[in-house]
């Protein structure tokens, strides 16, 4: 049996590879899975896999229920238990990605929040994108990528709020981003990342940075809800 | 009926190609345009296309009296209004460029000016890239884009100064430019967010860097007015 | 007579080709060479060849018990010396690379160790990445590449505390890194300086970051020792 | 009369061509020559034209002794008579390069010398690369560009002296560098940006950042006087 339909599979192909084209991560870092709901699955990348190399059957089918891998030899992401915390908490996402892109790693090192200064950010996110707190040291112990999983739903909260925040940085660890496809998921990636180095060289120039709320809200209802009218369906 | 010249379609789609060519924007940002005068309408990009996807067919042609669609199906850029105020402001523009390049919507974020110190600079803007007041709560919820268009006309002043200063920073949002062709409004556009970086690094190693008068006025004249001699017309 | 097996020197002249690549030196910077334990010498990149134009037949074997040239006639990397120190003090390693990557080479001059601030850096480093004490006059007039790398022994110590700290920053030089292969050795340049840029950008946003121990230990162990889960040896 | 043999048009070609897949210039800024020195004349790049589009049939012969065009019917670089200046300055020296590149850049518009760090930059000058004082009111308004060479030429001194530190910054402007042979001068503005970098990244690090002097001098003689060890003639 495969798992997958053949655009499922394709899809997380291609999101996987846009990490390394749009400089999210280096090596082996990052990954991208995209959920099969009816099934009952995920596809993820598996662990230690060059993108180069990756290809459509090595993707790692991961049952939501249990975590388990369904098929193959191969290990999933080290992360897989992450994005099955969030695939169980919020039924509307359909994808999940997660990279070690510079300037987000720098925001998620420094315990802050990325912080809300621009239309480019309040484009795609409803304010800050925050950073987790710290997991303890149990949490580190046992069911670490489980509980990073949590502690990033503890922080955002339910589904329309994840749909409204997609995005959020572990602490001393990077950012983890989703979306209603995996193709979304890494888009909000590169969005985090690009936001995040505007950031931080805007607090260069100005440490008080901010923005209006009213040109935040305006930004964000372009691209989101009834009223939205930014870009071309038909296209 | 197709709108445009061959000449004018293939400058705005190319100008428009510039754009990620040059790492001025990520994904759909940005945006080019070209104006008809005689016809009395602009083309520029449809709203959401990716660059990669992007068709002298899919350029859409605005009313330059109405901001009205007058053929085809899809939307234009969201920031078509704001287009549209810059060239009924100021005659002698053929083009205008919109982007999200990192450095220049730091300044605009930062709500700084891009401060003149070097020749690079001087080559291009006749004095500091200006950033706009921020739009009040009533300018963001009606015609919101025309309106950001006019503080930029506002700040800005007049045909001649929009020659001599062909590039500003919306607050919190980041850079228009213009030009006498598509072209040259996104040439305008690259010069501005290197001369950005070039300001960011600048004060980063000297906070209280200046420039001589003298200096900046025999730059800016070595390429703009009478005594004009840089460049190969023959070449 | 051939020194190398094909795969040694395939993998040397591949690990000196990903330095450029990777965007780790420009010009002819950096070096790597990887050990014929057995036939007691090392293959290394000759001095001052650039990495467009290296062939396998260029790699210099050099005798680890003298540091002759044993064939041809072409010179080593002036860093030769400082390779054949690692050798000697530490048999578990099988390459070594040199490079004069940006952030790095940063932290080296500014005499500070790179610290651990997060999982991308505890992922493959088991602290701070160390920079060496400044080289004494009389060092730096005698064998100076010698004893560059024997200030690096000096500081990272035995056989273990190299297989768990792969790099070290040479005060106002730059990185050196070694692992069980070339390609592992060049590996860690690459994490070492991506790890450099995040710690920077990191400090620029919190002075007094840091990361729990709990948190650093558990990545660590993620990839080392006998709790290691990832990676996948089938793919 | 074709000037130039097909060596020098070919090695000035060459040079221009790297400014921009260097990363050292965007647009047409930039540009570098390279003398003949029987022939009396040096061949530069036409002003204004794009690196892309340039051929060696477009190179300006310019006159050393007056600095008039010899041939043809295009503008040299606006930048030529800096580069006469040079030439006149130092019999050694074969080909000069001017870029805009962003650290060198900023340095120059902070009115700071880039500051001998670390062993990069040893390696190729012999102390910290020095910005120039900024030009008089009257320098910019008559023969400016030959002033600019001018002030370089004072402030760096004879033949000797430009050959220990091939490269100086002016002042609100940026970087001018050059070499035995005009592919040495644009190497030398690579080696000139990357140590800009470096410095700058280093300063932000520590401010106070200084390298010994037995270091420096060390690295300085490995490529350089009768002693020099590094690179391979035979290569």
């Amino acid at each position: 049996m495969t798992y997958g339909s053949n655009a499922l599979r394709q899809a997380v192909l291609r999101a996987n590879q846009v990490i390394p084209e749009a400089g999210l991560a280096q090596l082996t870092w990052g990954n991208v899975s995209g959920v099969d709901r009816e099934g009952g699955y995920y596809l993820i990348k598996p662990s230690g896999v060059r993108y180069d190399d990756l290809t459509e059957d090595q993707l790692v089918p991961v049952d939501l229920r249990t975590g388990q891998v369904l098929a193959g030899d191969l290990r999933p992401s080290v992360d897989s238990e992450s994005h099955r915390a969030f695939y169980l908490a919020w039924p509307s996402i359909g994808g999940v990605t997660h990279t070690h892109s510079t300037h987000a790693v720098a925001f998620a090192q420094a315990n802050r929040d990325i912080p809300l200064l621009g239309t480019t950010h309040a484009d795609t996110f409803n304010g800050p994108v925050p950073v987790t707190r710290g997991l303890t040291a149990d949490e580190c112990a046992t069911d670490y990528e489980l509980n990073t999983g949590r502690v990033i739903v503890e922080l955002i909260g339910d589904d329309a709020s994840a749909a409204a925040m997609p995005a959020a940085l572990v602490a001393n660890h990077g950012p983890f981003t989703w979306g209603a496809t995996p193709g979304k998921s890494v888009e909000h990636a590169i969005i985090c990342e690009a936001v995040a180095e505007m950031a931080l060289k805007t607090l260069a120039l100005n440490p008080a940075a901010t923005i209006p709320d009213h040109l935040a809200e305006r930004h964000f209802k372009r691209k989101h809800g009834p009223g939205a009218y930014y870009g071309n369906p038909k296209a």
